[in-house]
């Protein structure tokens, strides 16, 4: 089946693991996308693993390795360690799929409680390190079956969480390596906006790069909290129909997830969050993947 | 002189066009870049350029025309005849560059005191109908001798303020117009954070379209109004000596203004923003304008 609806668990930070994969699966779902603090509070990948299974689902993601902009050797080697144990959480709960935020400026990187260099503003060489951690971190990804999902974060967040911020620009990250172990993944909270967005999504399907949909709205006022600005499909000023289409016509066929960070959202009940997450995309999403 | 200091007016929004003037000279410089509502409270644009002249100043650029995305045959009638009046103004008080700030999404419109459609997120079509206003605007603004200054504005806003959000595509706008009557207005806070933000400046310059360079910083976190996340040069993320760099080797020499509305700089006395500024300006813009 094509175009299944997965639930990354970002949209319900109040569950455990198994509390969230209960919830999918009473929802009548497959498929779900971890965060990785669920699979450690799970006890690790193969725990983790038991514990989708066991619910009938499957990982479509794991969220998430990045983080690659430090200058400094020692951030820099547990960047990657890092990486590399993510790389292998995400074999063992058996998604081919990570999710990649790439990591801020160095000035940037104490809002987000890392360490960096308060003078760091070079956002031009804080992208060339970004390509060399992927370059280092491939091989080992390809040995574990695993696709590098470069996401290209919004704008708004380039200083503090992604110097990575267009489809365009993640499709040249990922140009000199293959499509199997190097991908993009098109957020519609991220990249709405592009101007380039329809050619890139047609680029990215064409060079086989398209490793997931994710999908969310973007909310105004931004919040308080500008990382929850996301809302529910049709809450904000997403146009779903057509993304839906470019991405469904550069043939993308793969599980559709949604991932909402979102005050009121994040606090609600979850069954009622996954009810209207699956009426919305049934309206907003669904009938435009299938070109109806 | 290359490379001269402007106010603009949004910087310090509790005074009036005399009371910036005064300031404006008081600190030694000897330009103003005012927004309209300056101008109609001054009586209009004869007498504010009266006001200019008596401060021995000169106007960089009027904010603002633009919005011209409504759908509406009224709302549309009605910004095109407001960008007219925009256009008198700007040649009354003697500056020949327009800034534009182009319009969002009419399901936004309700946001920033507009009308629009609720449903209409087209972001595709709200840009044909930018393109469609420049072009029946161009010969006004010709005759006029004021050139429509073309600004994308940051991501963030491209919902509610402005569907134009590189300098590629600003460009890709202007394209089929005389660089004398279209330009492009290169803000740091606006584009700072653009993979392809080099190729395009040298891109604008080659095309002879850099009208204005705008300089304040990109402040985290984003503010409560995320209008007023602009800081002073140096408080946030902007990389100003590369940018200025860019700027100055694609051939620009203009004078540079200084837009920054934050809530605190706003109400703090005009003196201490302009001394701020000016030291700001010539520790991490100008020595890298000049090459040094």
């Amino acid at each position: 089946m094509s175009f299944e609806l997965s639930l990354n668990t970002g949209t319900t930070p109040n569950l455990s693991l198994a509390e969230a994969c209960e919830a999918v699966a009473t929802a009548g779902l497959k498929h779900i996308g971890p965060w990785r603090h669920l699979l450690e509070q799970a006890g690790g990948g193969e725990a983790a693993r038991a514990i989708i299974d066991e619910h009938g689902l499957t990982a479509t993601t794991l969220c998430r390795g990045g983080f690659l902009t430090a200058t400094g050797e020692q951030d820099r080697a547990a960047a990657l360690e890092s990486n590399r144990a993510a790389i292998r959480e995400a074999a063992a709960i058996g998604t081919s799929e990570l999710i990649m935020v790439v990591g801020g400026l160095p000035s940037a990187a104490h809002l987000i409680g890392g360490t960096g260099e308060a003078g760091d503003k070079d956002v031009v060489a804080a992208r060339q390190r970004v390509t060399d951690g992927i370059a280092e971190l491939e091989p080992y990804a390809a040995e574990h079956g695993v696709r590098l999902v470069l996401e290209p974060l919004h704008p708004m967040y380039a200083a503090d969480r992604a110097v990575l911020s267009t489809l365009g620009q993640a499709l040249d990250m990922a140009a000199p390596f293959s499509p199997q172990t190097v991908g993009v993944v098109v957020d519609t909270f991220h990249v709405w906006w592009d101007p380039q967005l329809k050619e890139q999504i047609v680029r990215a399907g064409a060079e086989n790069r398209i490793a997931s949909y994710q999908i969310c709205d973007f909310n105004l006022p931004i919040a308080t909290d500008a990382l929850k600005s996301r809302g529910m499909m049709g809450d904000g000023y997403v146009d779903f129909p057509t993304i839906s289409r470019w991405v469904a016509e550069a043939g993308y066929t793969g599980p559709v997830e949604v991932e909402i960070f979102n005050e009121q959202i994040n606090n609600q009940d979850a069954g009622t969050t996954l009810e209207t997450m699956k009426a919305r995309y049934d309206e907003l999403v669904l009938p435009f993947l299938k070109g109806e």
